[in-house]
């Protein structure tokens, strides 16, 4: 059977974001700091976040569910179902296991998958798995459907303005519109303590803000330079930004984004690759000797490569850069919030291009790797991935507060689903042994 | 090439538990609880466990060490390396990660996989992961290696003698002695608060000791349900426990494992199955026509079952509980700890055989597969997987005391590695960000 899939990826998106958010312009007045700290420093606009009456587990709820009836898929079609997420709710149940309920519903418990974590990589983990699932000889011929969910909540302080919330469902199968390039990969992975939560009863996680950028961008390098080079082996020419149409990146703030960008190209420039013309290459030549670790610390190199880059960058990145701005960093749905993105604003014109992704998880663990998308087939089309998800609408009917609880019980929410959409799952109450309690709002 | 691959399953094993352990009788006596409560009501022997300068990061880090080391392989040849565990020491940062640092040493960061998380249930996850990695085109040839690590700690009480703790490394790849059966798989998933972990400073689990009990043999019913159904479908016939040599059961502790079994004998009565000779039919009959719920709560079924199973219990299960009985339940490794106990009980006259595997996590997620095994070519044959794993030493060679801590920071072990066997890893920190800092033993 593994032999006769094909084209196996993507076939259909769901994003849900909560309907509350706070402007990143009101928080720096909040926070007392400089104006344009946020807007600017950050390159962030708007930050998402749960009510009391929502959280990880109701959001991947709602996702699931919108995914499953909006694109008219029988819950008993899923054979696998795996979630990436780092919001621990609990140390040994899987957030998986909440969400067979949809399906207990209809009578299927046969679903493989549980959750993968690793910081903001699980989700591309659960996707991985996923699809490497489909092409094995353990494929039973249903789908697969992956869930990303987090709620990113940092401590007061520099940190505070890069959370953010959000569910991705995927439903993953062969004659996908967005088909995975195998064997163009590079990951990696190594021990680093730059961003990770060892305090077990907070939800705060301890932050190295500048380790944390430079494993960030020399994983940026390391995963770049396998994927050049196992492009080089299979394909037998050199690669360049020049063979991506769009760069996706885990986007936790989007001055981290335009960053890496710039990183990318001033590796062609080095490789000498033909994404570099002539006039960049003049304005980068004075950096061509730098160590590799000079090269993290250049002010000046970092100043020059964004000036350099920032034609490529409008073209091919900021396309992918709207709901990471909008809703925050959304941890394991990052990424594929970004991707989102792109889908949203190009549709249909994005068949036939290559799509380039960038998945990083503190910690570490990173990969490299790429799509190559046609239009597909109705219901599993990218104009319908892109009319389905109506990301326009979701951003334009948000609005602003804040209550907040973790890893307490024995409480009822307020129960208050006035600002929820209909067929929105939401949070109860939490009992005295800590169960958890969902509910879907059915009407206005 | 994912349709070149063939008998892709486990090469290599190493187990390891810690030299520290107590005997079951003396925590009857302890407890001060009726003499025979663990040792017969439970079925165990003994219980090993960490103390301070062990945990289950170092753990895994002395299994994986040890295989690449015992085996000869390469640390270069991984391409994949997951890990499936319970025990949190960070919601964020994967196991996973604290293990690059043995292939960074090495220059290989191209090494793809993360943790994967449901209760018991994850090693299975991270192992069925890894197989699809080797059968998808996303393979790049390389070998995987999959750790499960935990290290299984309860609250006073009843709970209390089922703690456990170990790991086992498993080396995945092609043309291997102990080979996949992918097709005949069943798996049963669904949301339960059996067995659960939401009081995140707490490294005891939430406990319904009744309901996991029944969640348990409810999944070993379902699952053997579909495993059946499958088998029946690919190869035209009706299975029965009769078509397995051997029978492998998740063990928190082996009275469950002995009801288990009786449970497998009461469904292929009730399918009319070829195992179930007249005597059985009779001594089973006057519960042909109990309802699913009064066959889980008759007492009676469950004594007469257990009779009637107890023949093949000895000759199909009883060569699987060494080692379960002897270090108690270790979570994620329990299974396959159990599997180590088969192997080295019976060595290279498992060439040929069927054994079938019923993995359980609570929350809930269990799968019944099975392996067909062959005896394989130096260094990854039957007979050198179980000189490695050298279980009959390592029983042997334990000691017994106890202390421990858990989720803090700023201390410094005792740094006692007197008992402790050379090339074994050991806690030596905890720092006040609460960064983990491990060593090798290097000599005596």
């Amino acid at each position: 059977m593994a032999s006769q899939v094909k084209n196996v990826g993507i076939l259909a998106m769901e994003i849900y974001f909560p309907p509350t958010c706070v402007q990143q312009e009101a928080l720096e007045v909040h926070d007392g700091v400089s104006k344009g700290k946020y807007t600017i420093g950050l390159g962030q606009d708007c930050m998402a976040f749960c009510t009391d009456v929502e959280d990880i587990i109701s959001m991947s709820l709602t996702a699931v569910s919108s995914l499953l009836e909006k694109y008219n898929v029988d819950p008993k079609q899923i054979g696998r179902l795996e979630v990436g997420s780092e919001t621990v709710l609990d140390k040994s149940k899987a957030i998986k296991t909440f969400l067979m309920q949809i399906f207990e519903e209809h009578g299927n418990t046969d679903i493989e998958g549980v959750d993968s974590t690793n910081a903001c990589y699980g989700g591309t983990a659960a996707l991985f798995n996923c699809v490497n699932w489909v092409e094995s000889s353990s494929w039973d011929g249903r789908y697969g459907l992956v869930i990303c969910t987090d709620s990113a909540v940092y401590a007061e302080g520099p940190a505070r303005p890069t959370g953010g919330a959000a569910s991705i469902a995927m439903l993953v199968g062969p004659d996908a519109p967005i088909v995975f390039e195998s064997k163009l990969r590079g990951s990696h992975m190594a021990h680093a303590y730059d961003f990770y939560k060892p305090n077990l009863a907070s939800e705060y996680p301890v932050v190295d803000g500048k380790l944390s950028q430079s494993c960030y961008l020399m994983s940026v390098d390391a995963c770049y330079k396998h994927y050049c080079n196992k492009y080089e082996k299979f394909e037998g020419k050199q690669f360049s930004v020049d063979d991506a149409e769009y760069i996706v990146f885990h986007s936790p703030y989007n001055k981290l984004v335009q960053k890496s960008f710039a990183r990318l190209m001033y590796n062609d420039f080095l490789r000498n690759a033909r994404s570099i013309n002539e006039d960049a290459k003049e304005k980068l030549s004075p950096f061509s000797n730098l160590s590799i670790d000079e090269s993290y610390q250049s002010r000046d190199l970092e100043k020059v490569s964004q000036q350099v880059a920032k034609p490529l960058y409008d073209k091919k990145v900021q396309p992918t850069t709207l709901i990471p701005k909008q809703i925050g960093n959304t941890y394991t749905a990052s990424l594929y919030s970004a991707f989102a993105s792109l889908i949203h604003n190009k549709q249909s014109e994005l068949t036939g291009k290559r799509i380039i992704m960038f998945s990083y998880g503190s910690g570490l663990a990173a990969t490299m790797f790429s799509f190559r998308l046609n239009e597909g087939q109705h219901p599993f089309s990218l104009s319908n991935i892109a009319a389905v998800m109506n990301v326009a609408d979701k951003l334009e009917s948000r609005h602003e507060l804040m209550e907040h609880r973790y890893g307490a019980k024995d409480f009822v929410t307020s129960n208050d689903t006035s600002l929820l959409a209909p067929g929105t799952y939401y949070l109860t109450e939490v009992d005295s042994s800590y169960r958890r309690f969902y509910a879907k709002k059915t009407c206005k």
